[in-house]
């Protein structure tokens, strides 16, 4: 990385200070349940999208809305484990698992309410912020409802899906590449959002292809929870008989089997494929922003590292 | 109510139009599950305050916190009514009775980021508001954690229950009668604190004192989920044999006996008199603000409806 870039790890490093504060900060619940979620690390891709639309001349406001966007994802991973009752995340027991339903749920509050106060925190351009993460976890929300509402129906259709992965991935990633852009490059959004979807189709491949030493959490997690995706989808085509699939029968074992069997189909090779385009398309977006080469080739660099995480 | 007042009402409906609005608004999930919640009425209590702290000649934007306050109240119910199991609220069933854990889980989300959505389309002095109800959020929250914290010990002081109330219930009424206040009145803080806190000491003496067909549960509720307060704090002065009692094995026979010998010791009427001295000494506050008379009194009267509805 070009000194010119210096302030970028340097702002990463605020935000992970500002993140490691919060966790100490909120009495004993936060320190000793949300600590170790806010801690763990996890990719900061959404703080980093934030610090680079936002660019080097931006000040401590940009840390703010990175620090808030992460605790929006963070709240959402704290409910959605609530929701799966899953044991582990990033390979570590989750908040859910360590103190129960009622403190994960809380937790979860806890850390959307102090998103929102983070951004109330900025000196400038709050409110219109404050309006985009709003809309951001109202499509959070509306994505997991999506979800739960398909969960068991092998039928969906891949429009259907592609819906859901705007609403539950892309528009957080949309929303971190225009929350703290003070020029309100519309190219920007394309370029979230298409990164987002790539995300979450690989994400959704990595669920069926393990290894769960890498991914953390057993093959079909998935689909055991009833959450039919893209590689299901397009496997269904070349095997009929999944059209019929019973997802509810379905235990371990049977989750393994069922993720061989898509994969036998070539399924996932074509998810992998548009995610990769999806990529393509993402800088092509970024070629028509007003942005300097640098933080557009930065940017670049972090629309390949969705892809290379899985390659 | 005076004519002069006839701008009170009208703004209510307001508020209620858009409530109607926002559950109609949010595809089915909301419109299946929240409506019932958003529609289902309750008290209004915190719009009104909002409202009457904001004065006649407040203009939109003290309608859209008085949602939003409302919209955070209510995702704390839903929420509240997954962490409990609660089968009932407002003698309806519950979102998460009628829907399960997980749309419970999600539809309270969604209404926590419309109520930040609501606030950020103000057009004036956003940022303020969305720092006064993040905090207020995050007091609901923090509250929620050191209920579950406490569950079953019934041996927590006075103290510590009332640090709870404050968490719980107290700030959101602070907030309420901060939020749409353009003079920053800090009277109307000590007012919003002291009612919320009469408010949560009365709804607390409902549940030991019933009747089940007035509150739409059953009495001994909070007993049976390990929620100890004031009602059976002093009642363990005055009988002591309850510092030592084992809520875990409470069955609902056996709640409703601990309800008798709580009532037994003459604690609901100590209950019932300090939440009376709080909502006197709200009043007390309000005498030393800079609001008119007409508001004053109106304020006066709400305050007074919070002890007679228990009465």
């Amino acid at each position: 990385m070009d000194v010119a870039q210096a302030w970028l790890p340097r702002r990463m490093a605020a935000v992970e200070d500002r993140l490691r504060e919060l966790a100490a900060g909120h009495g004993e619940p936060l320190r000793g349940e949300a600590a170790a979620t806010l801690e763990a690390g996890g990719k900061r891709l959404r703080p980093l999208l934030v610090l680079l639309c936002a660019g080097g001349d931006a000040g401590r406001d940009a840390e703010r809305a990175a620090v808030a966007i992460e605790l929006v994802h963070m709240a959402t991973l704290v409910h959605d484990d609530v929701l799966d009752q899953a044991p582990l995340r990033r390979g570590r027991p989750t908040v859910v698992a360590r103190a129960g339903r009622s403190v994960a749920t809380s937790v979860g509050d806890l850390l959307f309410a102090r998103a929102f106060a983070e951004l109330a925190a900025a000196a400038d351009d709050g409110v219109r912020r404050v309006a985009l993460l709003a809309d951001a976890a109202t499509a959070l929300a509306r994505g997991e409802l999506a979800q739960r509402r398909d969960a068991f129906d092998v039928t969906i259709t891949a429009e259907r899906y592609l819906e859901r992965c705007t609403l539950k991935t892309a528009r957080l990633f949309e929303c971190a590449c225009q929350i703290g852009n003070a020029e309100r490059d519309p190219e920007l959004a394309a370029f979230g959002d298409q990164v987002g979807l790539a995300f979450q189709l690989l994400d959704d491949v990595l669920d069926v292809s393990g290894p769960p030493e890498r991914t953390g959490k057993a093959r079909g997690t998935d689909l055991l929870d009833g959450t039919v995706t893209l590689p299901f989808i397009l496997a269904r085509e070349r095997d009929p008989g999944l059209a019929t699939f019973d997802l509810r029968g379905l235990d371990e074992a049977g989750a393994a089997a069922l993720c061989d069997r898509i994969a036998a189909t070539g399924a996932l090779d074509e998810v992998r494929a548009d995610a990769t385009d999806r990529v393509e398309s993402a800088k092509h977006a970024l070629a028509g922003s007003a942005l300097d080469s640098d933080r557009r080739e930065l940017l670049a660099l972090v629309a390949d590292g969705v892809v290379e995480r899985y390659a």
